[in-house]
């Protein structure tokens, strides 16, 4: 039943999804050990193919991947394409010839991972594409919400931010309503979707929001190096309008709602700097479920026969 | 019969070259196998020192030693040098006082891997210095030939390109003559070698060179950032003067010649598109035997003894 | 006895700082095997977090954790600072969250890896803070010198540059102390200390602080890039006042004195270039011991309990 590649949440069945989760729970534990490391990759290639810099992602599939016992390279083509102008294709072609076992990408184009993937007997797995997909995000963001709610159906989350442009919201909304959890989007109009988010509720201002009722709230973040900033006035006014203020921070509070965050958080601007101490913020279980699930997925999928039985 | 440094082809026997091209075999055939790792180098120091960025031979030696169960450490010269202005022999001691046992080297000036290795009783691999060498290339390429050609003797190679600042031309050539292959170079009249091609033959036009009848066309990269530029008129007239061009590529493929070229490929310049599906290009094969070649290399130098028994 | 954290010469007692050199003693003994490692920190997780560039410190402390069998990754937070503005105290909670065992860091600010250590169950490992402390480099200056003087109560070390800015000068001066070697310092009035150097003598001329009958010289290297130059009218002059000199070295050859330096050296600034060559030169064995006493204090420090037992 395993795939080759990992691209995205909407072609993952709820059976695999499952099998995922599970899969995590194990390797979790695993991290309280003295020795966190098992053999199950032992002599595999992973090679991390990052277009977009992203310190945390690729320290969370790195670490995973050590964590299995597989050989890291980190193959850059920052420094490579600047100088030398080589394609993707070509790229992808040489990783093929070096006989790499998994290929880890991220690409600020939709789709790249999945041209990739076509391209190489290597599993792909997508650490994000563009405003497309995020699929280890959704992985671990579900995996945190079900050890809050090991039954999850009929949950509440509220996802509050850039929806229109968030890789983040996308797959994590799907896999949510794929486990049976109602997702609702908050957002200034002009950064909510026109499509593609059937049966999800939708506000643009934050009491209405939360008098849905929700059972987690999940902040996206602020992406200052994408220019979010031009859809509203200011980051103060961002704050005042969808962020957690501290007055805010005292309902939720109050209500026991859980808070998430994909991180790195910028705080004043969706998050007041009290929600570090916040008891029932899952940011930092999201990270570390974030290893976990990256090592479940890396042990799940089969790259193709030739390379290596 | 071990030595302790590879820094260029001219100093290797015809048995030392047979010695490393078998070695390679078994190495080659480990990457089909599930563990595509033996430890054979297991606890031993492997230190990379490239002055010029090179993101595939950066990797291609990374992923070798790691298959060797080598522990790789890059040395990050471009951010040292640049802040804290240490000499090259600086760099050297400290690298031995570590106790280091291998130490890849890639610099633009010719002979620093040898002075690299008048220092040291690491083991010194030259990835490549200036005009001079590339000696681990040429093992590839040789590797390579040999497979198709598994008596290669009066077979004939036609390499084409800038020749004169080439070193992958210089390195290649010498060892296919000492495998008793012969050798033709094509380019335009400024970038051909004046000296040290003695017994290879010299065209400046294509269809004469294709008039020799060789079995393989071996094309250089255009060094764009070394600016080859100047010394024609355009990268378009390159294509169409030097260039496998969509027509040239039809009268490869009746002939049944074999493409070799050491990437990254300029497409366009060098190779048309049609070429990356070309079934007699060995591109990709040159890619996968770069990381045999370069195990074969690392498991038969010999670091001094001192280093350890 | 062990520590969790290892930020200062200040703190470790006698004892503990007795026990780390003799626990060197065998790591050291290990460069001289063909295996160079033992499993003492297999399956552990280092994350370096270097917020001031060090390609030598960098790599020794990397090498020492490889020696060790543990799992390394540079968490590159220039690169993620620059680009998504993440606080010091954020990327700790994701580094903790990762279940981390050790993090070694280096920053600009005084005191940072002190709150770092506040932050984590991990253990946290100062490579350099400020002007504050560089605690390794004065364990593996201890341990060069009592390779010379197994019995060093007693002993003079002359310590000549930039002793005001200095951690090295700092960390090393206290050590040295509290192993009963006797410590003066030789600097441009500005350069030397008001403050904290009690017990130490202090000289502006070279004359007269050799008139001190010292047993080592220990020049500190000159931070070109800190601008230290704007402290004496020029390099040269500075050669020519506190450099060790030609003439210089002569005589502290026929005296039969040890030289030292931190590394990386400005040749012609505090040293000349003869020195390279001189006998008694004791910078290569700080930079291998360097490695040695950085794997006697991973193996010494223990993170806290719930990282695994």
């Amino acid at each position: 039943m395993a795939r080759k590649d990992l691209l995205d949440i909407a072609s993952l069945s709820r059976v695999e999804i499952d099998h995922l989760l599970h899969q995590a729970v194990p390797f979790k534990e695993l991290f309280t050990r003295s020795v966190k490391k098992v053999p199950a990759l032992k002599g595999k290639s992973v090679l991390t193919l990052f277009y977009e810099p992203s310190t945390r992602t690729h320290s969370s599939f790195e670490v995973a991947a050590k964590r299995l016992s597989a050989d890291v390279t980190h193959f850059d083509v920052g420094q490579s394409s600047i100088t030398k102008g080589e394609s993707v294709r070509e790229t992808v072609e040489t990783l093929e010839a070096m006989r790499t076992d998994f290929i880890i990408v991220r690409h600020s184009k939709s789709g790249l991972p999945a041209m990739i993937a076509s391209l190489t007997k290597a599993s792909v797995i997508n650490a994000g594409d563009g405003a497309h997909a995020h699929p280890t995000q959704a992985l671990l963001d579900a995996f945190t919400i079900m050890e809050k709610f090991p039954e999850p159906a009929g949950k509440r989350v509220l996802i509050i931010g850039d929806i229109l442009h968030s890789r983040v919201a996308r797959s994590t909304s799907l896999i949510l309503k794929k486990l049976g959890i109602e997702v609702a989007y908050l957002a200034p109009g002009s950064l909510l979707p026109k499509l593609g988010a059937e049966g999800i509720h939708r506000f643009t201002d934050y009491a209405k929001a939360m008098a849905w009722l929700p059972d987690i709230v999940y902040l996206l973040r602020v992406q200052m190096e994408r220019q979010d900033a031009q859809f509203f006035p200011s980051l103060r006014e961002y704050h005042r309008l969808y962020g957690i203020t501290d007055e805010r921070l005292q309902e939720i509070s109050k209500r026991g709602l859980y808070l998430m965050h994909p991180g790195p958080v910028n705080r004043g601007v969706e998050l007041c700097d009290a929600v570090m101490e916040y008891e029932r913020s899952l940011i930092n279980d999201q990270v570390e479920n974030g290893i976990a699930v990256r090592m479940a997925v890396l042990y799940w999928l089969k790259p193709e026969a030739n390379h290596g039985v």
